[in-house]
């Protein structure tokens, strides 16, 4: 096994500065201990005394097995002694192993921002570096601006982190703190500071303002850098920070380094990413490298063909090692190979020679002309290959639907909306006819369905709607644009699936995207799956 | 003014691989347009005879000022001569200035994938460019899987080059195919590559699958490449290819490169990002590079004086340099004096100390905390603000309407859908009622608002519906969600308004839309602008 790296963690403190990001207590707790769980090696929870959840944090820490729980803040204050400085009380007072101290590097900084001398500078640090350490902590240095620090005066940077080192910081990390440098310079400017510093073990902190962070902090891990300053799924302030994500499978499998996971614990990196995104009740990156829902998906018929005959073909690493898995979408550039080899993951046993399979890459190629999409709508998709193959169930027949919305102002002003739906079915032989009422015309379509079948199919309880999502594919004709409906649903042991219509009329469109949802979960739950 | 690199745009080709992307014909011309406006030296359209909708763009490629259009394909199939071949016919046939021919470069790939000799793979390659050059077209050769291909065996890769150079090709492009190279690998060999082909020039095509795309990108040209393959946004299969949008700005602004692209130009670089994200009907990255909305946005608490002063301290670039502003994060009292600069800027005189301000103030972060976004629909904020501010028109008053959407099956399972919408409004005093048809249930309402007003407001004849989009923004509810609809019109001058309406209920969302965008171009009319 390689060399060892240490994962530092800033999701909580750095990440939170971001634009949108707002953690509760709880969700800090919830991260924190998934984060020790997964193996990470510092957990930087916050800045005691910034805000009233950065306080409650410390107040209340986590229970952690092997992560070192950090907290950080700045350099005393100018003319001050470490001991009496408020800010570095507030960080002893919380008790956790390690302290990160930020402090300037870059001598234009010092004059303009700090407005001290370049000496008073270098003792700030060394002062609150020894003052930690003094307490029996241990102390990393954020040498903020390193970069643009050392671009314009090297030798005043190196003195910082000289200072640091002298006064007994564990790491010095080298912070590109705007976010503009160059991998090249990044390597370049990290070499220089291991000649000068020999014996210090250095660490990097990058933003992704170029998209870059990761290049970034892989350069400097090639220079000579142990630390790596990141945040789950390179969240924070402006373009964000480093993503551990995207950072942690490439520094392994890669670059052979030993980051104290093992090869079970990266198997969950893709659960850490999404329970990050959970908490943020954000959507996850279906690009995202790794992880992301898209990351190990072939598209291209081309690709699907060779990828048969050797997945080194078209997957950079094995899926599985990052606990992902392989997957192949039908769509209007697929070819035979993909359909077949999707219609066998369904369980579906066709012949790759069997004519049917050419109708239904035509079927398919003509439908997404149109709009249709399959491959977000993989149960619409099972239907229509079932039903090309001669195999698909009818639970009922439309005869017809009705849907009416009202809408009255009365005398005062006041605004009455009504949405009313009728349909009318037959169900094995029975005309059946409902009505209801709904929050809009879908919503009162989709309940008088519900009141026709539910007392023939009673599976149908189980059924809850979880997304519904419209799109306009032609928006240069305006309200006469073809419309596409996509319906997320599950059932109640969790599982998903998608369906899909696209009509000139929204309501249209809903109601094919209701049927398919409806016919899919009926098929699944009389198969007893 | 440093050397000339090329910029290939693949978004139309190999962004369309993309898991959720589906080009229509009219988004392919728009965003082909798009890029030979700003200035794209190439514009990759598509692959001739893969699917219906590349077809149709080829058959209508949209007009180029400085652009060249090339077609996507590969190269002849084994024992068959180039010009018998059906796919360089179909290539040849669609007319475009430049082909792009992928071939293989990975001995391995060679013998299990394509299953022909290595000889005859180089013959294939050499032929296929020999037959594009010969037809008068610029070749550009796409050596897939080449830096998988130069590890397993450098000197069969090379020979590929070679073999594609000596026949004409005018590009050779080292294609990261399955986006697991490392930059330092990329450097390496691409300083390889160039020592063995001095003349040739280089270009490079990288994945993001470590999130180092842009990177490895940036490392190929420090090693001599002088064309970029990528996309808008990075969109492309699995996590996406090398993001133009990133790349650009970098090249010119921190490594001194001549893109072809004035100072002016790169100005518009977000406009292009966003136009593409709208095509797609999605929302923009906030975090993106240079672009995103976040990318220079700086928490509260900062003085904006200091941070005029000061801003190399924040800020990597001057955002004016890529079209983009500062965003400081607003304060109550910043907020206000954005709504008053907003008002000031659309010929509202308001006193900043007006006490209807706060009130509108505080309408708008009551609306934009329920859905409402009011940055994207500037003439319903006017509307808003001129009602506060106790000046709005009114042109008409709705009594009431009702929208009905009906579907019947007849008895030869033929479908009948039919969408009737009635109006009673109070115009001038008078009660008009009238019913239309349309093609959905909002197109129907629609031509009946346009009937009862049109006699009373003749101006209305030339107000034209441009786009129209549907957002649902609380998905978990499902069909009950809440519904932003947007609307975008125009005039017969080519003016163009954006407005919106929010309701559970997405007919209702549609008539705030409608009722807005008629509001206001009849203000506007009357004014006589």
């Amino acid at each position: 096994m390689g060399e060892r790296i240490y994962l530092y963690d800033s999701t909580l403190r750095d990440g939170a500065q971001a634009q949108g990001i707002d953690f509760s207590v709880a969700d800090k707790q919830a991260i924190a201990e998934a984060l020790d769980a997964f193996g990470i090696d510092y957990v930087e929870g916050g800045w005691p005394g910034a805000n009233p959840t950065d306080d409650a944090f410390f107040a209340a820490q986590p229970p952690v097995k092997t992560a070192r729980i950090s907290a950080f803040g700045m350099t005393r204050r100018a003319g001050r002694s470490a001991s009496n400085d408020p800010g570095l009380q507030d960080l002893l007072a919380v008790n956790t192993p390690t302290i990160c101290i930020v402090g300037k590097s870059w001598d234009w900084q010092v004059e303009t921002a700090l407005k001290v001398s370049r000496a008073e500078n270098l003792r700030m640090i060394a002062d609150s570096i020894g003052h930690i350490v003094a307490n029996g902590r241990e102390a990393v240095f954020d040498a903020e601006h390193f970069f643009d620090g050392y671009k314009a005066n090297p030798g005043y940077a190196l003195e910082v982190l000289a200072a640091a080192h002298a006064a007994g910081a564990e790491w010095l990390v080298l912070c590109d703190t705007n976010g503009g440098s160059m991998p090249s310079e990044v390597r370049e400017i990290v070499a220089a500071v291991k000649a000068h510093l020999p014996d210090a073990r250095l660490g990097i902190h990058c933003h992704n303002d170029t998209e870059q962070a990761v290049a970034n902090s892989i350069a400097a891990v090639e220079a000579g850098v142990r630390q790596i300053q990141g945040t789950i799924n390179g969240i924070g302030e402006r373009c964000g920070n480093a993503n551990l994500i995207a950072l942690i499978p490439t520094l392994m499998l890669k670059m052979g380094f030993d980051t104290g996971l093992s090869d079970e614990q990266l198997t969950r990196i893709g659960q850490l990413s999404r329970l990050v995104d959970d908490r943020l009740n954000r959507a996850p990156n279906r690009h995202a490298a790794y992880v992301g829902a898209s990351a190990f998906a072939h598209k291209g018929g081309l690709h699907v063909s060779a990828m048969n005959k050797d997945s080194r073909s078209y997957e950079h690493i094995d899926p599985a090692l990052v606990g992902a898995s392989r997957l192949i979408l039908v769509s209007d550039k697929a070819g035979r190979s993909n359909i077949v080899n999707r219609l066998h993951q369904m369980g579906i046993a066709v012949d790759d020679s069997d004519d049917r399979i050419g109708d239904l890459v035509k079927a398919v190629k003509e439908r997404e002309a149109l709009g249709y999409a399959y491959e977000d709508a993989s149960a619409s998709f099972e239907l229509m290959a079932l039903q090309k193959l001669g195999t698909s169930p009818s639970y009922y027949e439309l005869q017809s639907y009705r849907a009416l919305d009202e809408c009255r102002i009365d005398a005062h002003g006041k605004r009455f909306t009504v949405a009313e739906a009728t349909v009318k079915l037959k169900i094995g032989g029975e005309s059946v006819m409902t009505v209801a009422e709904g929050n809009g015309p879908v919503n009162a379509l989709d309940a008088a369905l519900r009141k026709a079948l539910l007392p023939h199919y009673p599976e149908l309880s189980a059924m809850h709607l979880n997304d519904y999502k419209v799109r306009i594919l032609t928006p240069s004709e305006a309200t006469a644009a073809l419309t596409r409906v996509m319906i997320e649903s599950r059932d109640d042991d969790g599982h998903k699936w998608n369906t899909l219509g696209v009509s000139h009329n929204v309501i249209d469109a809903s109601y094919h995207a209701l049927f398919d949802a409806i016919t899919y979960h009926l098929m699944k739950a009389r198969a007893g799956k």
